[in-house]
């Protein structure tokens, strides 16, 4: 497969129709077959892992040339992560196929029997910017969900994308699949986004994996049903009851451990109570770690007159309690208690992730019944959100959406089920 | 509530606040609360009777002066329904509530203890046509699941709605909840269904229920998931090993027990093996019933030189296999095997509900393991797909896409789930 960059029209349905007929082929595998298909896949992302450095290479230079910042450089870069791809791509191997499994099993009265089995999806669409190990997990994770997929990745990777591709579509056709398996969109005209969003007679699952103004196209120019997520405002509460010391800790670790993704803590709550003892401690200890503080005017007050030892504080803004920072900015606001916590929350929450801080057993069950949250955590930290760290083994995506699949999204989350009815020749009365 | 004709012009964007407030209240209730509220509506459709018939007197006045149809005017009608309506409120209140059910418990190796729990979606945008019950269905089933509904009912029916949703908001409001969990688009202007379709801030789910037209309306224009679905083109396949009988008494209810709805058979499939002996038959039994018959050439051929006693059989013409009947019309065809079939249900199924007529447990095997359906049956009738008949007690839409709920929907498809994360100040390493 190489890149051709004088390709002037992409035929989407045609590409549609066969992911339509690759997923059919895939549906019907055995568990065994698919998992050497993706064990073919790691050994030939190491075997052809020149070819792969190579194309990516050129990527780079390109970025280098157009300017990008050394953070989306480093995001672009395959250069160190190949063996980790391929690592990643054996433990999805390893993990258990979820076609096939059978649920909500019965008997009716009449003697039918009933049961749900889990099936794939069929196909996915999956558009995202940057990273191009995202080519190599969603291909991997497809493949193990018995799903085609057709790909469009960022134009900045375009190179590496399609030797990735390659990779895969070759151990696919050597493991007896068909490689349209896994297709890519390979021209870098975006009236293709919009085109893969409508085509709703083969592809059954759109996942956009960006920015805010990517997952907000998707919604409002697909036929095909979206999996909005990724962005979180996320809130820790602390209450009146928490214990401070390891409530810093855990604070610490929400902000601080990695501060670019959406399960990072935006905004901390403190009760008014040990607002005096701890925002004063958040400042100090958080502050050490290069951390710069937005405060609201009660916990502006607290500090009035005290030493932050030349931390970054300032006045919070108007939309900074609406704002996911991705970096290492934290707002911080005193609320009267637990009810204006709720409050906050409910406005201000984009329904990622967000917890509460506190030894009182019936504040945390208010907290976890009345938060509506993709994940809702009591004295741990919101960096949990995420397939790995809940025990799914995978992640394809994060979900702030409602329908089908909310919080991680993973091999389960990636089929639907059928029902299945067995009689004796039974009627209906 | 009284009628408005004289309103210009509703605003959605406030309905959506409102609903999006009340669904609050409703979440935090109690199963109690809410079936006690159940309760109240179910008396108040029997104590409001005269005004709610009245109502639908003057609806079926107007309906009756447009021409329409009998089986319209018979849809329209709730003048015998009211008790029926009454006793399946009722019956809702008994059935278990989803809400707060745990599932997938886990404790992780660190010690994080993970559940996932369910919980109301929110707001559900109900988009239907004629069958005023439907008013009444989908606002007991929103209560139940602790959701809100925005209704748009069939402007033939405006008058007999809004005395429903007036009886229910008052049981709503003397039941301790508030009346804004069930509103209705009062206003006969189509626009304010795109509306509906764009209010992605405050609506959870669209469920249109009505033709094909109005799904494809939804899909294409809503930013918001779209259950489509309640479209189906059913197929019966008479494998060679089928018991010829029981078989003809399947396909028999199947056809005619309700020739209206969506669960009803369309198209037969039969074995070349069986074909001499059974499509005659079939065309007996049948055609006294008053079917009339499509047929392929080798179909065809099969009755040629017989008598088939003024039964209705004509060649199918090229649309016919691909016709959703919804009235005594049934296709036949002579398939050359298992594979055929299978290729015929896959190429002009809407993936509602197949099922094959077999004594071959290897081939039933693969018909349910290939066939992609939301329903797929071994020896019983396709009519058995409803919510009722599957043992869910109660049906909100059928499902014929793979997001979220496949098949009858009830109340735990009208859930979502939230992650409930606890630890002990566990931070992420």
């Amino acid at each position: 497969m190489t890149l051709d960059t004088a390709q002037t029209r992409l035929d989407l349905r045609q590409m549609g129709k066969t992911a339509r007929a690759a997923s059919r082929a895939l549906a019907r595998a055995a568990t065994a077959q698919k998992d050497a298909a993706i064990l073919a896949v790691a050994d030939a992302l190491e075997a052809h892992a020149d070819t792969i450095l190579a194309a990516n290479a050129l990527d780079m230079d390109d970025a280098r040339a157009a300017g990008l910042s050394a953070a989306m450089l480093d995001r672009l870069s395959l250069a160190k992560r190949l063996p980790g791809i391929a690592a990643d791509t054996r433990s999805v191997a390893a993990l258990p196929d979820p076609v096939g499994e059978v649920f909500d099993a019965a008997v009716l009265p009449n003697g039918l029997h009933v049961e749900k089995r889990r099936t794939p999806l069929g196909v996915l669409g999956v558009i995202y910017e940057a990273r191009p190990n995202v080519t190599v997990d969603v291909s991997v994770l497809a493949i193990k969900s018995g799903n085609a997929a057709i790909l469009r990745g960022g134009s900045e990777t375009l190179r590496s994308n399609v030797a990735l591709v390659g990779v895969i579509r070759d151990a696919l056709a050597a493991s007896g699949f068909p490689p349209d398996v896994v297709q890519l969109i390979t021209d870098r005209d975006r009236r293709y986004v919009g085109e893969l969003l409508r085509l709703h007679e083969y592809v059954d699952l759109i996942i956009p994996r960006g920015g805010q103004s990517l997952h907000q196209f998707c919604r409002e120019n697909s036929a095909i049903p979206v999996i909005t997520g990724g962005i979180g405002i996320c809130h820790l509460y602390v209450d009146e009851s928490a214990d401070l010391s390891p409530a810093l800790d855990v604070i610490f670790n929400a902000k601080t451990q990695r501060p670019t993704v959406c399960n990072a803590l935006d905004t901390v709550l403190v009760h008014p109570r040990v607002a005096g003892d701890f925002i004063p401690r958040l400042i100090d200890h958080l502050g050490r770690a290069g951390v710069a503080f937005r405060l609201d005017p009660l916990a502006w007050d607290v500090l009035r007159g005290r030493d932050v030892a030349g931390a970054d504080v300032q006045p919070a803004g108007p939309d900074d309690f609406d704002t996911e920072w991705l970096s290492l900015v934290l707002g911080v606001r005193v609320v009267s208690g637990l009810d204006e916590a709720l409050e906050h929350i409910a406005a201000h929450s984009t329904g990622h992730s967000d917890g509460i801080l506190t030894r009182d057993e019936a504040n945390a069950a208010r907290f976890v019944d009345e938060v509506d949250s993709a994940a809702v955590y009591v004295n741990a930290s919101t960096r949990f959100t995420d397939g790995g760290a809940l025990g799914l083994g995978a992640e394809i995506a994060i979900s702030t959406q409602k329908l089908h699949a909310r919080g991680p999204m993973a091999l389960r989350e990636l089929t639907t089920y059928k029902w299945v009815v067995r009689g004796e020749n039974h009627v209906r009365a």
